[in-house]
């Protein structure tokens, strides 16, 4: 019935759809197997891409020539850019979409890929011979052959969802788990273990009151996450901020003794930065209140997200602590929140290309790395189809540095350090942010995917124009000053100091609280500068000049690093003389007793700033 | 955490939408209870409503001021008027639906509608005090409590899918079965059986060739299901037709042997006029062929319902099979068909009201009373929502008459008759089709349901509208002559024969190959006769007019019918002698000895016609 494929995609969520799309748009021959083809890219938790960091990411992505930017933007109904008042490093861009509508445009782009074929089934079990992957057997009982196999089951091996003292199997609520695969992966030497992760209760927007909370509009220009032209929404919805109360705590903590996780019935570990209400009310016992965003789940629905109130607590306490929160006085439930423990692998068992050290041409990508997040998943699916793609072409593998991407430095700490919990990106997790801006995730990223035959003809066509005018637009603000004349009406007017003589505008650009697009308008000669360029290549001119001694500090640390990476670190080093390491650094350091700096900056628990650390005592 | 509601409906299929609708828009406060509100009135079967008979459901469905018409205007893709060369009892509107948009717009009018609640969680059983029911438990452990329930329960009860020699427990393929209720309502006294049913393939329709395929447009002018106006899609997709062959169906009887269905592992009784291939196959071993219909499941997708190859043998078989059918030689499968079987409760356990004579307030629609169809669901649904609120409220229950809907037909089949195979509804079950037509549902229902405060102001303002305006059309055409120097040429045009004076419209119109429509354009004064009423007010008055004869015969029938309804038959009534008969009636007959021709009418195997004959033997 089935054709030999390249590449069998096992999961249909934001790992396995990217992960499709990428391997055939490289010119692999894919399938992608998943239980449910009407739940396609379900966005399982909060109906929202993007975010800190994970903005990035999904910029990535994009940049990549992936989807998870296109589906986003032609399915949002709100746009923020986060931490735009502080520097371009920190910008972050954010959806909320409608959760149908994302699935479904997820879907219809499959479909309209290529070599990506569809077949609803559960994988029970991989073919393998001689340590290699051959392919897939099914719940009905095919077996299908693959050049390669990429696994992204999500939360469905063996997954147990809890709702205070009840408990049943389950991938995600009314949805089946998936049985066998772990056992088989197991019984092939593979470590597996178990992590927990949870979902708020979803309500009825009809039952709440909006004018006790704080509205939060999308930002007055809808920015995207594509660098493609997208179609963007001609209206948005607002979400709304309310906030948890001592009150509310208290309730919370009568069902403690009936919660999962307190009664010791959930064995998996849950995330860390993305912790349930009744974990943050322990956590946090000095907090009196958290705050709740109400996020609706799409452009014609009443249903709301309650984000911020994950809890696996029994729907009884739920509901009680929620009544308590303003504008939740007559709240009614759609369905309650719940918890679910599942099977991910240490994904130390992996190489960096995501293909694992056991089996030969299987790759793993998302939460079964121990990785939690849409974004997260989906830039190691599209790392995991690529390479897949590439081993079956005996290419050597794809990998991307931690100074190149947040997708490198996700890989590289996943494979290096491997995780205790849900790993999720941070921009604190990058030690080169500067260089890792969502603005320029295309100049870094794009041209790379090009040349493996990725990225489209039209992305990189763009890129290219983008880069000329930036550096057209950089040399204009290097030789056009401006008079006093000219130009101190303007400062004036944004109490800023008034210049004696002219001045080249990429000096007065340097000013903290100026802008190219502010001074347009009231600067006739800035106006005649940028007339022809696009809004994206004016602002990433200015970044690149207004923070060029940070970015070419960051560039010359990474040149130094390179260096670094082979520089042999004492046998006898002493770290006990330096206080400046924390003890935990300290004390793996002592036990590893790492050969090179390179393979110190790798150890699970070693982070950016211990390694300068080191390379300040060792007299760098 | 919950109210006591008025009514709860269980299952948000077509049956549990339309209750929850019905009651809700009357006055009650209703739970809608699903096991999963993502996939709310899921067109599990074919993408498409209505049909033969199945239409006229609909469009009554719709008079009542229920959703389903509404639904199906604003999410189909094709729209055909069946049977347009025949009769307008023949009439029967059909359209080809997006599956998504179906469910999502679904969703949506519920969401609208003040009153619904929504709950996601399974019914593990009723609450039952004193032969009354007060409410459900849910597998959450919740006690809701209600005045009245309505279970549509689907194919959910016990549910067992099977392929080949493969089965397993499930809903829906990918759904979980719900288990449970059914023992408890055996416990409480029901008697409950099997049925089964099937679902064909979905394929990739990219891997089709239609160009072997007849192409089957739709309509030109589209029509729709609902009285309101709603807004029509601006184009249409098409479907295909294609053929089986005996090549064919010796690869289907291959896998006889590992069918479900042959190996007796299926207990239930199938469709009898939905049959699978392998019961087309074996049942009409002459014919060499049989029709598939190729229908796209939605706008934006490709995948196809393949209609006709409904098929529980092994997939492999299903495969083979289908690549010898022209178009399908490089078919790729999305899923295979299965067959299901599932519990329901024979409906001769209902009173007329759908209310279950076992337990009072309980009320049972769709294919939990043995029925097939979402027509049939839907139409079961809106009655059981209405008449759960009527008994709230102590009112009395709303029964249609076998003379005023199809749906009256189908409840009193089901009551009266029970069934034995899944009850599909068609044109001859209806004894009074020349009044039961599509065009008229509205004039038939829509007052009934306004008087009972569920049909909209707005419907009933357009029902008064149309009223007037056909008698208004009747009165003119009764009045007004056409000069034959006027009309000839417009005869003479469609080679009718020209007339010799002057002749009235309302004669002139019985010409059968005469409309008023065609006579508009060539007539100037028809044109001006009919200048300002709308296409369907003309309509049925020239359908009024022409089909006079006939609809006044059988208006003639329905009174002569009510008051034979008590007629008495004779003791000793010798039924051998009529050999008129059917074999199957006349041993009915004897057996039962009806006391009334009422009673003789309602036994299950005596049709209409059995009647009719009953009558001449008796002298009527």
């Amino acid at each position: 019935m089935f054709q030999e494929y390249d590449v069998i995609v096992v999961g249909a969520g934001h790992a396995g759809c990217e992960a499709a799309a990428a391997a055939a748009n490289m010119g692999s021959n894919v399938l992608l197997v998943t239980m449910n083809l009407q739940t396609i890219a379900q966005m399982s938790c909060n109906p929202a891409m993007g975010g800190i960091a994970k903005g990035q990411i999904v910029r990535e992505i994009d940049a990549l020539g992936g989807y998870s930017g296109i589906v986003s933007d032609a399915s949002m109904i709100q746009f923020r850019m986060l931490n735009r008042s502080k520097g371009p490093a920190m910008w972050s861009p954010r959806s909320q979409n409608d959760r149908m509508l994302f699935s479904q445009k997820w879907r219809e782009m499959l479909e309209e890929t290529e070599r990506v074929d569809f077949y609803q089934d559960m994988v029970k079990a991989l073919i393998v011979e001689n340590g290699k992957v051959k392919g897939v057997i099914t719940g009905l009982g095919h077996e299908i052959k693959a050049k390669a196999v990429v696994l992204t089951n999500g939360t469905f091996l063996n997954g147990v969802i809890h709702i205070g003292e009840k408990r049943f199997g389950g991938g995600r609520v009314a949805e089946r788990a998936a049985e066998g695969l772990t056992e088989q992966l197991v019984s092939l030497g593979f470590q597996s273990d178990r992590l927990k992760t949870g979902t708020p209760p979803r309500v009825d927007g009809r039952s709440l009151d909006y004018s006790k909370m704080e509205e939060q509009r999308g930002d007055e220009i809808i920015g995207g996450f594509s660098y493609l032209d997208v179609e963007k929404p001609k209206t948005q919805r607002s979400c709304w901020i309310t906030y948890t109360s001592t009150e509310v705590h208290d309730i919370l903590k009568t069902g403690f003794d009936r919660s999962p996780m307190y009664t010791g019935r959930i064995e998996g570990t849950g995330p860390r930065y993305c912790p349930s209400i009744e974990d943050k009310v322990n956590r946090f016992a000095e907090r009196d209140r958290h705050q709740l965003f109400v996020e609706p789940e799409g452009w014609n629905t009443v249903e709301i997200y309650v984000n911020g109130f994950s809890t696996s607590l029994p729907e009884e306490v739920q509901y009680e602590a929620l009544k308590k929160v303003p504008g939740f006085e007559k709240v009614r439930f759609f369905r309650p929140g719940y918890a679910i423990e599942y099977d991910f692998f240490p994904p130390t068992q992996l190489q960096y290309s995501l293909e694992t050290k056991e089996v030969e041409n299987l790759f793993f990508a998302g939460q079964i790395n121990g990785t939690t997040g849409y974004e997260e998943a989906a830039c190691q699916g599209i790392m995991a189809g690529i390479n897949a793609h590439l081993k079956t072409r005996n290419e050597k593998p794809f990998i991307l540095k931690r100074s190149e991407a947040y997708i490198g430095v996700l890989i590289d700490d996943l494979i290096s350090k491997g995780t205790q919990e849900p790993y999720r990106m941070f921009t604190s997790r990058a030690e080169f942010r500067t260089l890792l801006r969502q603005d320029n995730a295309d100049l870094r990223l794009t041209e790379m995917s090009y040349r493996m035959g990725l990225a489209s003809q039209e992305r990189m066509d763009k890129v290219i124009q983008k880069k000329q005018d930036v550096e057209a637009i950089k040399e204009k603000m290097g030789t056009t000053s401006l008079e006093p004349t000219e130009v101190n009406p303007f400062f004036e007017s944004i109490n800023s100091a008034a210049i004696m003589e002219k001045q080249k505008v990429e000096k007065i650009i340097l000013r903290p609280n100026v802008s190219l697009d502010q001074m347009r308008s009231k600067v006739n000669t800035i106006d005649q500068l940028l007339n022809g360029y696009s809004a994206e290549s004016i602002e990433q001119a200015e970044i690149q000049v207004k923070y060029q001694v940070y970015i070419d500090k960051e560039k010359d640390l990474v040149d130094r690093m390179k260096q670094l990476e082979d520089l042999e670190i004492p046998e006898q080093f002493d770290y006990k003389r330096i206080v400046a390491l924390g003890a935990e650094a300290r004390e793996k350091l002592l036990r590893v007793r790492p050969r090179t700096l390179g393979q110190a900056s790798r150890i699970s628990g070693i982070n950016p700033s211990d390694v300068q650390i080191l390379m300040v005592f060792m007299g760098r």
